[in-house]
């Protein structure tokens, strides 16, 4: 690689890796009150980061290099395509923007634990509503030509807009909501048992176990709690970090979370070594990365074989769940669909719907139909339109995720947009991986194997729509992913 | 304050604070084989860091307010004072060679580790050998006049001197050797019941209580395990982090560390908020903060009145251990007088005898009298020749402290120095301040509040000779504390 090209991403990926850490931290580790002096040094890091990033010396090198191109390799003209293109973006916001963006999303990220903690939404009012002015006015400086919400979307997966995501998401309505009312007309499955006391000790080893069956390298990958689960990855592929948030009712919260958050950090570790302290180390969008960890969530981790292949460790660690239930109630009471209220806890079937909501909120904030002050109100209304439940508290309706609080906005689609990759590539998959046997066997080696050579080993050089071809060897439809869940769930609820 | 001037320290402290947590990340979080990718990006940060300390821009500004520093308030000379003296060192370091020596003490802490877990001496002393090498080198470049050893002391301690230690530690051994002898002839102390079972979920409960008690501010510090037991303060005196390490056949020695450590953390929390993000947030020398971490561990946790207030707690959390002793059972235990292997669990009267031993092998290793090789055979015979002990493994020899693997060579003789201060300051103190009282009543308001005003509140504005003077009225005298341990370990052992 260039030398120079090579030196410029190393400091890059140390000023990621000291931001990363000292949010990692901050939701991990730190003490209550220490968010004003974390905020401060990130915010001076970033600033140092984005003159770094956006800086005439890094302008020069990578206008140079992108000038002679032909005699460059694959690798590194997607290096400087991807910092270029950042670079054109970045020039277009005002530094000062940048940085005191940067510090807000602690800030708000703070506000916003205070005010789940409290119940009060009007603790995280001002600091959302700053969060969507950031938003609006980046939108406005580096792609004024578009509709503020689709630069967002773009933002995470590229190339998406809101014209993909009405066609995307009104595909999906069309044959879910039927498959939905013949649910609701079985009989209905019973998970209540599920709720029995699980200790947060036996949850812990429990966690250590799932990750050892996923074959993340604990050597290379530490688990966490936090309020809200999340993955990072720190410097490199090399660190990779997960958290969860047990609770000793509901054992299945901290499981699916665990193998969620497994999944990105199998994504996340597998790009090739040489990618390491490069651009391209890391997932290509957040489309793909939710592919990767829905796959395992739901495809893995919510199948029958799968549940099989736990059972005995279930009876190990809960016995005050699993009392003297098969595998087969538990498989049945895990894919229990019923309409809720936390997204992070939705059956397969409704879970596009919890997406819709954040979908149809974002864009007419974004739009300005909607004002931030509003967004309880709304929020509510569409839960009882959409999922037909009555929303009882904030604290279990509009602050249950974290998302916004960090500015992640235009992010929620890709939830959905992720599952439906996910289902496509394991239909191709099972062209040449027995993956049932696999499951059976214990031995998740020759699927994992399977995504590292199509998805993961590539970080970042493809494009999602070519990474997407490249593996399907056709393009991507969703049907693949509703035809899943109409298979598995008439067999489910027996029509 | 000039406004380059603080724009520069705040800069430091934020290249300080991303070290700074990527290193506690690496002593309490990251997952075991992840230390290759944390020295890269704090290679590449302390690279950034030096060029920030040392640069052209930095020297310009500083050696310009130099030369006007009538004009400059006595805060703005401190700084630029300090700053200077670091640039004058820093510039006669290669940064190649600075930047490579904080690389490896990351990586030598590693080894450090691999070699305690494997009682191996062998996989640390490469990495040894080289952190010597660098010290000696630097010390060549920065003193060329001095011996190098006296160099490393002056790093920790400014003015100190192989001279003044020899002379220091000639004292103690004078009036501490006689004392001893009688102690050894008196009737013994037990204390077998203290390695009683207590459990790490309750010593944790104890760790907390005794922080309370400090009154030490849960909201701006926090506690974790390591290994070795050490106190950081991150980005400014906001966020400071306290470890400890629990075994359960010895509850005494997690208690005096976060007693220990807890000392360090309030003098770290002290300094007047305006200094924070400044070079005067933060202690002033290594001797300086070892006397408050000292003062709390020994004067204060070692004493009856201590044990007195909190024996309630000990039966509560402690059952197994407590039994039916007494408050004074327990004083006259933890204050048994044993000749032992741990330096950090020794007693009052023979942890000099420790530190000395580090001393004499330091000084060797620093003039060419001894090489790393010889260290495991060197410290113990020096542990027999002091201590009268037979030294078993080198885990508990050679390997027992972290410091040398951090590059602290330098800083053992700073724990006795500081002992020695602390009971100085105790009895300057007593002259205002109902010690005993405040103990009894359990509320260490009053002497926090003397600590906080004569000496934490400075920060690093005054020399350690400077503020010494000044909270004393007197020149420091070993006197106090020699005097302290006569009449504190006669009375224990009824001579």
């Amino acid at each position: 690689m260039n030398e120079q090209l090579r030196v410029l991403q190393e400091k890059l990926s140390a000023y990621d890796h000291a931001i990363g850490i000292l949010t990692y931290d901050g939701e991990t580790t730190a003490p209550k009150r220490t968010s004003d002096n974390r905020s401060h040094s990130i915010g001076i890091l970033s600033e140092e980061l984005y003159k770094l990033s956006v800086g005439e010396e890094t302008v020069k090198l990578l206008e140079g290099l992108e000038r002679e191109k032909e005699s460059l390799s694959l690798e590194e003209q997607r290096m400087i395509e991807m910092m270029l293109k950042e670079i054109r973006d970045m020039q277009k916001i005002p530094m000062e923007e940048y940085v005191a963006f940067q510090e807000l999303s602690i800030q708000a990220t703070k506000a916003w634990k205070d005010a789940k903690d409290a119940d009060d939404f009007e603790i995280f009012r001002p600091y959302l509503e700053k969060m969507v002015d950031y938003g609006k006015r980046f939108a406005a400086y580096c792609a004024p030509e578009k509709h503020p919400y689709d630069y967002m979307l773009n933002q995470f997966e590229e190339g998406l807009t809101q014209e993909k995501c009405d066609a995307f998401f009104g595909n999906l309505r069309e044959r879910l909501v039927p498959l939905l009312r013949k649910i609701k007309e079985s009989p209905q499955v019973d998970d209540s048992f599920l709720n029995g006391f699980a200790s947060e000790a036996n949850q812990e080893i429990f966690s250590n176990y799932l990750m050892d069956l996923m074959e993340l390298d604990r050597n290379h990958v530490g688990l966490s709690t936090t309020e809200h689960p999340f993955t990072t990855s720190l410097g490199s592929h090399h660190d990779v970090r997960i958290t969860t948030h047990y609770f000793e009712d509901n054992f299945a919260s901290s499981m699916f979370s665990v193998i969620h958050e497994g999944g990105h950090a199998l994504y996340d570790r597998g790009p090739k070594d040489e990618y390491a302290y490069t651009v391209l180390d890391g997932g290509v969008s957040m489309g793909i990365h939710e592919s990767q960890s829905r796959f395992y969530e739901n495809l893995i981790g919510r199948s029958r074989g799968f549940i099989e292949l736990i059972f005995p460790k279930l009876k190990e660690l809960f016995p005050d769940v699993i009392q003297d239930h098969s595998p087969e109630d538990i498989y049945r009471a895990i894919n229990k669909v019923e309409p809720s209220l936390i997204r992070i806890e939705a059956d397969e079937v409704t879970y596009s719907l919890h997406v819709m909501v954040r979908y149809e909120l974002e864009k007419r904030l974004f739009s300005g139909e909607l004002e931030v002050k509003d967004l309880p109100t709304e929020w509510n209304r569409l839960y009882k339109e959409y999922l037909g439940v009555d929303v009882p508290s904030d604290q279990q309706g509009v602050l249950q995720d974290s998302h916004w609080a960090g500015g992640l906005m235009g992010y929620f689609p890709s939830y959905a947009l992720g599952s439906a990759y996910g289902a496509h590539f394991l239909k191709k998959m099972r062209e040449t991986v027995d993956v049932d046997g696999a499951i059976k066997a214990g031995n998740l080696g020759s699927i994992n194997k399977w995504n590292k050579e199509n998805i993961w080993q590539y970080g970042c050089l493809y494009k999602p729509d070519q990474l997407i071809e490249k593996a399907l060897g056709e393009p991507f439809s969703s049907d693949a992913y509703i035809d899943y869940l109409e298979k598995k769930y008439s067999e489910i609820y027996g029509f």
